[in-house]
């Protein structure tokens, strides 16, 4: 894995038959699909990758079948969130020995940590760890920021190798961003695509973005036009991504809306099944509609600004 | 266990000698200083408990442990909170197995459910459940309510048979008390000990409260008080354990703060050991002589108002 | 005034004709309806009584109406939160003059102070105020809690004599009470009426609730109950209560809904206009029916509780 | 006053000698100040301006006096927010004869309003309003947001023309952004200044940020370097700005600490008064003495960066 880490790296969705059963033909055809869109790797069990919904065993098959389909093609990089200390470290373990090429941390997400209490739980990992790190912030669902004096402290670490924010808070990212002059070889990637562009022309290094499962190649371009300078090229492209998230990523009201929308758009897609592990449940007839509806309105703008779609599952 | 259930369930401390190791004579000697204490149940691998923070393998050699010791004695009810669905389910079959008399349930506690989506997810697990469910309301660390009309709706479930609310919101509590008609079998219990004087004023059956690991009788004096309409008797306890959360639980800055005080207190008691599992550290000397100091007080003031103490760990 | 103020202690909602005109007729009606019910005290210009939404004007009037409708007959509190401290003290002169008991304050609500800050903030106001003072916790509306230190500090003050606590959260009130000690003529009053009996057997002095506007009576029989130890008719009373809030309060969406619930109620009892100043606006006719009709089964519950009505608004 | 309004608009501070007296030298010498920087308008009696802290009077007198100063130069912005409809629609009317371009408006902030109420208040507020409005989206203050569905309804009413986003939400930033199509003479204008080169790059009209009371030419070239398409002019200027806010703001520990730190340093640049509207209080010695060692690194900076400083306030 070449550091900083750049472009984009989809935050994959586990395609799922069951309660406890992987998709495992929708899972090779979803790996292709975002490889042929250009992507730099692959995020697996974060929470677009419904993580923490999984049990052990299923995420440990997953994490093998994507290694083994990536082939080593992309970066993989493997969610270890856990409660429990003690399960993440063998998470961190067999990802290793399946063959991947990082592991990616937020808070322990029960009981809420204290900033000196989060720095000596990563004092305590890291070592434990045998990949390479990147800390995932995520505030919203984990109650704790890893705040800009801990990601200093963090950097002094050199396992620790960057950062994903999904904060949705561009203050924090712009203060994350003028310390990486104490580490030129992190990588700052955002997690919301509404904040791709921004975070782009500010000097990020790329974009883990749930839209770039269903269209990996819009956000690639997006990329390439940022690093290019292209503004109004850029401009154009993330108009679209606004779209993508106005259009269906509010079909529920709920936040799992968000990942819903995503499995059933792949799943009108014929990328993989559109099951939800509990507690949440795939879109009903009604919302499927609309999801069938804004992609066919989506592809068209998707063709008019001349990004290949590269959908084609089966 | 006869329903509804009544007075003090402690949600006890999990003894532990490191990250996934019981402190198994820990454990025996705190199981019989809460039952020479009166108290009606134990609820284990709740917040107190620590339950988010260990091992599978460690909560099921609890389990077994404490059953065995409790010896049929009290009811024991299980933890079984989880992210996944498919990790609760047999964490109840094992609690059964290991001869609890209920499970107790928070919602997944990641990405936050909407108030169907949880009614749905109760709709799915209750039938997999082979014991009682006690709901476990927790707002501040699973950021879901059960709101009003899902409490309402679960009533009509008969193995759904009671509440722990530890919301601290008490119109909520009270909400909740006005539902009772439909369930007299019902229990509600009271989480915060700062509120169980007015939950048992109010008609609560009972309460969950973390210090009644270490004065189980003083809990258990204030529930009899409360019973018998001794209002200045009851305010006159519920003073006391005023003083043991002000004096004990705030000696630390983060919201582990309470679990920390718990348990180093037990330990100076002779009761188990102050290990915590990570991510978070028992007090260090400082703090900890701090919390000795604290409990020569409060040990007096017990005595001062004729309550047994019943410390004697060793 | 004798202090500690006991008993209930109506918010009066501000009888309006017009955006800036007040019923004065309906004001009269108020206050002896209120009277009849046997409160201790009237509180002017609070939320319920929209304080923050009336001109200057206004307030000086509604203020000098009722000092003069009361008569010396119970103690008048005014309100005098204002963002702006050369506003809070001539609000605070105008009312000495006009012949109120005490003015109540809130911390300034819209920049949120540090603790330090609202401090010396007491510190400056409390020597230019010609009366005694009770501060107002009302922190999901101001942002700022006075926190228990605060409180403690405030107490070495003699001209500040009291606190309307309506944070909603008891663990608060409880510390709040273990500080009377300091303080013996301390009043400690507790806003929401959902929590008055909590307050009262806990050692409360009484509540400033919304609803004895409408059923003065209904609050001080609970009031009267407690204190006279009578629990099951405590509780008796209390139940309706929460009826009272569950039915009349809910009807709308917003957190207007409750002052809304209120004014319409009164207007359907004779009592006054229910016109509400800028941004809200009463009801309309289809809630206005649901208000008439809870208002019919409640005063059939009040009745065959035995509590007098009082209500003859005209 | 041209609409798009486009370019830097500063917060101006309300320099004060007193409680209720205005340090008039200091006014003119601010005035001419952000003038000679480039600014295109002066917003009076915004959260920088510390308006809601203000009597009526003072802010009339601000009003007027500032009028008279900016000549017709550039645009005069008026803050009319307020809990009291009856208040803020003279408020208008004064700002209008003052000579005044516009009035700005953020949701009435005591009782939190639902969308609805909102919409229904801006209704009946905008005929009473001689000029034209700008909406000012604060939630953090004010608790209440202009949601995307109630400013799209607000683009149906002509005299509301622009929206300055203090929210800190770059997604919402953009939302409003696609709102655009529909009123093309409609102004977007960012708060924060942290996320000023965010919001040019993303297609806004320019900012109301705070640091240009300060450094009003440093914001000034951001636009300009922005809108000519520079960026990596841009993200030096950016990176400076963040400078700006990491060292200024940050000084005390309380949510006044930037409108402290702008007013100490405009006072130690000899612009005008530090002194501070209750209640908030200027910065101590040794506060001050933070802010002169940080105003003499930050000038270094910019000058470095070639932008004339034009500090001569005396």
């Amino acid at each position: 894995m070449k550091l900083p880490l750049t472009g984009i790296i989809p935050p994959m969705v586990t395609p799922l038959r069951g309660r406890d059963e992987l998709d495992t033909a929708g899972l090779e055809r979803l790996v292709e699909h975002v490889l042929a869109g250009g992507v730099s790797g692959l995020f697996l069990l974060g929470t677009t990758g419904e993580g923490p919904s999984l049990s052990y065993r299923l995420r440990r098959e997953l994490v093998e079948r994507t290694c083994r389909q990536a082939r080593g093609r992309v970066a993989v990089l493997v969610g270890i969130t856990d409660t429990a200390f003690v399960e993440s470290v063998p998470l961190a373990r067999h990802a290793a020995e399946a063959g991947a090429q990082a592991v990616v941390l937020a808070p322990p997400y029960y009981l809420p940590e204290g900033q000196p209490e989060l720095q000596e739980y990563l004092d305590h990992l890291v070592p434990e760890l045998p990949l390479p790190l990147f800390l995932y912030n995520m505030p919203a669902l984990t109650k704790v920021s890893f705040e800009i004096p801990t990601l200093r402290r963090a950097m002094d670490e050199p396992r620790i190798v960057g950062l994903k924010d999904s904060s949705g808070n561009m203050i924090y990212f712009h203060r994350a961003l003028a310390l990486l002059e104490h580490r030129p070889d992190w990588s700052l990637l955002i997690g919301p695509e509404e904040l791709l562009a921004d975070a782009l022309f500010a000097g990020g290094h790329g974009g883990v973005n749930g839209g770039a499962n269903l269209f990996p190649k819009l956000y690639v371009r997006l990329w390439e036009a940022a690093r290019a300078g292209e503004i109004s090229r850029a401009r154009e492209l993330h108009t679209l991504i606004m779209r993508v998230s106005e259009s269906l990523y509010q079909i529920g009201r709920h936040p799992s809306a968000i990942i819903k929308g995503i499995k059933c758009a792949l799943n009108c897609l014929g990328v993989c099944d559109d099951f939800m592990a509990e507690p949440f449940h795939r879109f009903r007839a009604e919302e499927r509609q609309r999801v069938e509806k804004e992609l066919v309105k989506i592809e068209a703008e998707i063709a008019r600004l001349g990004v290949e779609l590269n959908v084609k599952g089966n």
